[in-house]
């Protein structure tokens, strides 16, 4: 009964999503399928490896999880396989898998006798990954997978940081309810009074939940990622200031 | 082999469903999960609940529905177990459960123990209402998850009414076709002429099925959930009409 | 464990999906579910046809597939049950299974003993196509569905034609990252040059896959379904060249 885990950037008006996991059940039949998200933007690795690294702390350990944001798709790009204790994950060699290459096994996979026939380059998310993923599900051994590699393609997001009297760091996401989910450890966070800064606009009030905030007032707390947010109660925050990932965060101390 | 439905307003394109379900999983591997829905709209807890009662029938009656739509989320805002016969319900008090809280079990849930430990308020779906679903196909005795309550929060709708000249409903729901949903219950409906008056526009055709309306003309049928629909064949009546949910439905008899 | 698809134009805010699903369930309760796609266009038979065919290939042969694209519901149109081999189909008659209804047995289902009692002619989805899907999955003999037919709907597509010097066709599909699939099968194209037109625009370039293409020269590739693919790199190439689906395509050759 593996289970895997699907993030693409297919959408929902294809076939491709579906094609995926009949490859997946025509070798694993027994497998549960859990779809993290296929709305990734097209291309977007950035946003679906934020995506996966908030959805599998939420998983069973022994997980196989399958991401295909592949812009590179056909060409010379790798396909990586990397396990981290008993989860194994299945992607591109394009950054999708940043969060996961360090401390990890990771494997320039080339299986030829792995992948499925089918006509043209376009599709390893069918034809490679697929089976890939549903070979190790069934036992292949993960160190015949291919060469042991050190070189993962790795995004290169600036790390937040830290001064006595400020914070700086980076909205990583904006989620459907318009919060600004930053990339700054909420345990950085002194007690004592703080104001938040993105694109010109400020939040001064901190609030352990949403509906904690005085009506139209934006305010800071922690996530369900256990980092800094800014929201506002039953609105979009990101609509109102006009902020999208990427834009800075610095968090005045004091 | 539990089966649980999922219903929220997390939409698709964040890592929330996902993470509900993994946390399904690490406790209930073989568990079978189905989505109602996911694009209720933001706090819709109104949108929420009628989905959930339309859907919760043709489930099998072992099911377990968990259902987030949770503007109060982190609040005091208790946490309801509701059973009914086989069926549980776990959901936030806030009316998302009226259609299934009478004539039920009631229990505000009160363990800790259960819960995910975890960063922030504000992801009870993934923290607190996940495990203890699975908890409860697990075994976990429905007594033990709190007290018995007889004030859950129910939606104060107006109840449609029915004279021997007039009915008088709402528009429930808008579905994707377009079709005006009421909640007139169809067998309230006599034979004979009927004029049906949705904000100044007004139907007289009554079919069977869309198919049987004449191009451009709307009709009234028996819906799926046994009330009153007024429809366009292959066109949007909420559309044409400007017609949105809440919307006061007239029928005329005779 | 048996495994359905499905295929519908219900979109993801309604209730309809999740009927089906626990119709099946309840009958199946071990069963597999995949969706195909439920964002079909409302009553696009073509276009669900089109994802069916693409992604019946990749899953198991004795999958069941039920698509409901079904404008004609309520209506004196037959329900279709196909087999061919292993793999079933239930689905309206309608053209929906154009791919499939030749070579293949085809029966016009009349079991009003399996079918659901519930209110209404608009949901055959929920009340009748599920159940039946069902009991085939439960070991109900096929040939007692109901008559066979030979004369089933088929959509009446114009075929691609090819001439030595030229080659027409149509587009088949506009995938959700703007390439445009034809229905012209790749194996159809020389070497040599080239030169595909559509809607007045004009591509010559050959390659292997997307990465491939210089930045906003488009070009022709195959495709993940064996047909010429036309496309732009990281970009829409249905946006940039204003073309949906239907369009004409030439190829000249030489």
């Amino acid at each position: 009964m593996p289970i895997f885990t699907l993030l693409t950037d297919f959408g929902d008006r294809d076939y491709y999503v579906a094609a995926v996991k009949g490859v997946l059940l025509a070798r694993a039949p027994r497998a549960t399928l859990v779809d993290i998200s296929h709305h990734v933007a097209p291309g977007d690795v950035e946003g679906g490896s934020f995506l996966l690294a908030a959805a599998v702390p939420s998983f069973p350990a022994a997980t196989i999880h399958l991401a295909v944001v592949d812009p590179g798709v056909g060409s010379a790009r790798r396909m990586l396989a990397v396990r981290r204790g008993e989860t194994c994950f299945v992607a591109p060699d394009n950054g999708l898998l940043t969060p996961f290459v360090s401390d990890s096994e990771v494997r320039a996979v080339e299986r030829e006798d792995l992948y499925r026939r089918a006509p043209g380059m376009t599709f390893h998310g069918r034809d490679r990954f697929a089976p890939v993923a549903a070979a190790l599900a069934l036992g292949e051994p993960f160190e015949r997978l291919g060469p042991a590699v050190d070189d993962a393609v790795r995004l290169a997001l600036p790390a937040p940081r830290r001064r006595p009297d400020r914070l700086t760091g980076r909205i990583a996401h904006v989620d459907r309810f318009g919060n600004l989910v930053s990339d700054i450890p909420a345990d950085w966070l002194p007690d004592g009074p703080l104001t938040a800064e993105v694109a010109g606009h400020r939040a001064t009030r901190r609030v352990g939940h949403y509906a904690e905030l005085p009506a139209g007032e934006p305010g800071m707390l922690v996530g369900s990622l256990g980092t800094l947010e800014l929201s506002l109660d039953g609105d979009s925050l990101a609509k109102r200031w006009g902020v999208e990932r990427g834009s800075r965060v610095v968090v005045d101390i004091g």
